[in-house]
């Protein structure tokens, strides 16, 4: 059974202002919720079909509201909800700035999906870090929580000035922009230790960060399509980097 | 002025029964109908706001509705309409298959933003032909429209029976399947003529197709993530074979 202020309390985890008075966020679908379980992360609640339960045999340290699949429709925030649904803690930001390998750099991303797939693919080339300028997208947007696939367990996004994160970089970082008019990235020496900026999806990077950046690569265009998607673009480029 | 009848029509085509009785698709936001302007599609409605007709002088031989921005929105698919909507023509399917240089075969797509970002991977890349299972979304849904960002006027997508393609293609034509377990597609010797196959979202390649082809790909994965989106792996193999 769920209860009205519990379905009031779960959407209201919609809005971004709503998940930083209360400090949690909402994980749907079993592969995202499996993946949670099995992570550091504090799960609150936890609702699941009767039948959800009686397939994944799971171990929890939280409550527990056997719903049905009308009752957890309600307090979904997909079309078709699946028979799982967490609220899980926001774990307190360690803000702890370690560039060794390759990192990647966000400058306004707006896009809950590309942020969500962005954070996929980081996970499939082994990038532990993501730094997000202030303004992108919140990463606890249910959108970017459901295109992660799960793999925002392994994935550290931090929210940061990311001028000063650039100019307070050690010499032993190199720093790359992915724009429309640089060196092809087939071609380039990979740095160990390395920064990779994208841009806004319309605007692409700020010309003041592009004016701190030496270094600017592209993907090849043979074609006639005017740009990539970035979540795309950043794929092409890590398997460049991380390979 | 817009009418109840033409707010119902416009509707229904996005339903593709509606789409195949009628013949026509619908092209949203500006980057979309602008391409749409510029090739060979039959227009055969225009839809726009007066002040999106002032910003972009465009020609074009087919019914004009100056419509305000909330008619616009009574027959839009998108949550927020831009302020021009395009009703055109499905053209006549040549069903011309021709195997050169790199095509892509897809085995059951399901999700219309991934055949839609693979349009436009394919359209940056300069690959022309995209092949489809007839059980994969079909081209002109609407989101699939939406996410080409235009590209779906360069890149032709045939429906048709691909156990046959691949069975009946010469021998000039090397066949690729992208796979979990193959060989890293940065390692291999790209072939001229070739034809790449990926499967859908959720079971990969069906066993009848993957039985057909020696050549298994995958990109390498360095970390944890248990799958890449399908539009990303493309891009990722398609950056090998085109450029």
């Amino acid at each position: 059974m769920i209860s009205k202020n519990q379905i009031k309390f779960v959407k209201s985890l919609q809005q971004k202002k709503q998940r930083d008075i209360h400090q949690c966020f909402v994980v749907e679908s079993t592969k995202n919720v499996l993946e949670i379980l099995q992570s550091d992360y504090e799960l609150l609640h936890l609702y699941a079909t009767e039948h959800w339960l009686s397939v994944y045999n799971i171990k929890y340290e939280c409550t527990l509201n056997v719903v049905s699949e009308k009752e957890i429709q309600r307090i979904s925030s997909l079309k078709s909800a699946s028979e799982v649904l967490a609220v899980v803690k926001i774990p307190i930001e360690q803000n702890n700035i370690d560039l060794k390998d390759v990192n990647i750099v966000l400058d306004d991303i707006k896009d809950p999906g590309n942020l969500g797939t962005i954070i996929r693919v980081c996970d499939w080339f082994g990038v532990k870090n993501i730094y997000c300028s202030n303004q992108s997208v919140d990463v606890y947007n249910p959108k970017v929580i459901q295109s992660t696939m799960g793999s925002i367990s392994r994935v550290e996004v931090v929210y940061t000035d990311i001028v000063d994160l650039i100019r307070n970089s050690s010499n032993e970082v190199k720093i790359y922009a992915a724009v429309m008019d640089g060196v092809d990235v087939n071609n380039i020496k990979v740095a160990e230790n390395s920064l990779i900026v994208f841009g806004n999806e319309s605007h692409g990077i700020s010309q003041e960060i592009l004016s701190l950046i030496k270094e600017k690569i592209t993907i090849q265009k043979i074609g006639e399509a005017e740009s990539l998607n970035v979540a795309v673009s950043s794929a092409i480029i890590l398997n460049k980097f991380c390979v």
